[in-house]
């Protein structure tokens, strides 16, 4: 797609599509105590995007996140979950995507539904990043996972989208440990304090993390097999079945 | 607005807003431990509603609520928030307005903007149903409090909507708590548990509770003033200054 005609052109062939909607979706990583988030590089120019996209005339808005995420990253199978929709009215105003790919001056490009205002949903997931393989699609030619102190130069309000998924997933971390499936089958207390301390970016006192997290009533330990010899390692936990925490009553 | 046509007429002059998308409000009221939820009942209907309503071309989506709540209920100064955005392709496609109002085989109705989908976002909000004084649009002819185990006949999927709020209302009612306003400005520890067993629809033991409070870190206990007298009455309390639930580290 080397011309500015063929861009508008493409752009335009999305007339399927919900107008004034998107779906952005912010793919969290994690792995060894690390926290990153899953970008892609638009062609051409030095600016990221969150892998985002639009909503089908006849397609509800969660089979469309997964769609989207699947088309512009190759990911599927992963727990998406709506966050937050960002509406401000100049959310894109300074940094329209026009501007972005120098398409802003073309009559074709104003009267495209594309250059419109847009409403987007957030949904956001968080992965074990040693275990997927992104892909890239025809408008970026890269992607990377990012640490969240690190960001590059973001498009529209994505940086605000970022923030807020990451508020999000750190208030109801509590409720999402099992959904995202990040640790593996059986786990040690030590494995889930640095997940909690990678995602809070904080540092947790050993016994007050133990207590807080075996009052939620959401593990289940193991007992150690008998072997004769001193036994020595940690104890190991699995998730319980169904396991949701508990108002603390 | 006796004749269908005028109806259909009314419903196309709002063609300056976002087309497909929507937004509802809902608005829990508490009062002496009751929970109550405020709908709309549409004219000559037996069918209530959400107060709800569009988007301008220009209006953010949060400007949106507010303005959308006082048009049809009189509320205002309203402490609202985004819950969740409902887009299933088929949410009000067993009960469309057209249908509902007795409009739908007209082709001015088919071709009309308020035929198609809608995507819509919900807010809610949780006030004192003694201290707010709703009043009714052109559209609704009264507006009633009910409760949530004994709701009325709902259009599209209102019920949805509803319980949704609910469930994030309960989620949250820790962080919520101050920012809804709803205690006076001195509350004793009965009082806050009374609020907490209204909206969680629980019984929770009273020591367990007041741990759980005093815990969270944002209450200030007022000392009793010394007069001389013997003194039973419980100790009053308020909210810090700013206070945010902390996570228990």
């Amino acid at each position: 797609m080397e011309k500015q005609e063929d861009l508008i052109d493409f752009l335009e062939n999305k007339q399927n599509y919900i107008p004034h909607l998107s779906i952005d979706c912010v793919v969290f990583g994690f792995h060894n105590n690390e926290l990153k988030v899953l970008l892609l590089k638009i062609k051409n120019i030095n600016t990221w995007v969150l892998p985002g996209g639009f909503v089908g005339m006849s397609e509800g808005i969660d089979q469309a996140a997964f769609r989207i995420l699947k088309e512009r990253t190759g990911l599927e199978n992963i727990y998406l979950e709506q966050f937050y929709t960002f509406g401000q009215e100049n959310r894109s105003k300074e940094n329209t995507l026009g501007n972005l790919l120098g398409i802003d001056q073309y009559e074709a490009y104003k009267k495209s539904w594309i250059s419109k205002r847009f409403v987007s949903i957030g949904y956001y997931a968080l992965v074990d990043f040693s275990k997927v393989n992104p892909t890239v699609d025809d408008l970026t030619e890269k992607y990377a996972w990012f640490e969240l102190k690190q960001l590059p130069c973001l498009a529209f309000d994505h940086k605000d989208i970022i923030e807020k998924a990451l508020a999000t997933l750190r208030l109801n971390l509590d409720r999402k440990l099992v959904g995202f499936n990040l640790l593996p089958e059986t786990f040690t207390m030590p494995e889930l304090q640095s997940l909690y301390e990678t995602i809070l970016d904080v540092s947790l006192r050993r016994n007050n993390f133990q207590r807080k997290i075996l009052n939620m009533d959401i593990l289940e330990r193991i007992e150690k097999l008998y072997t004769g010899a001193a036994n020595k390692a940690p104890y190991l936990y699995k998730f319980k079945p169904d396991s949701q925490p508990k108002f603390d009553e």
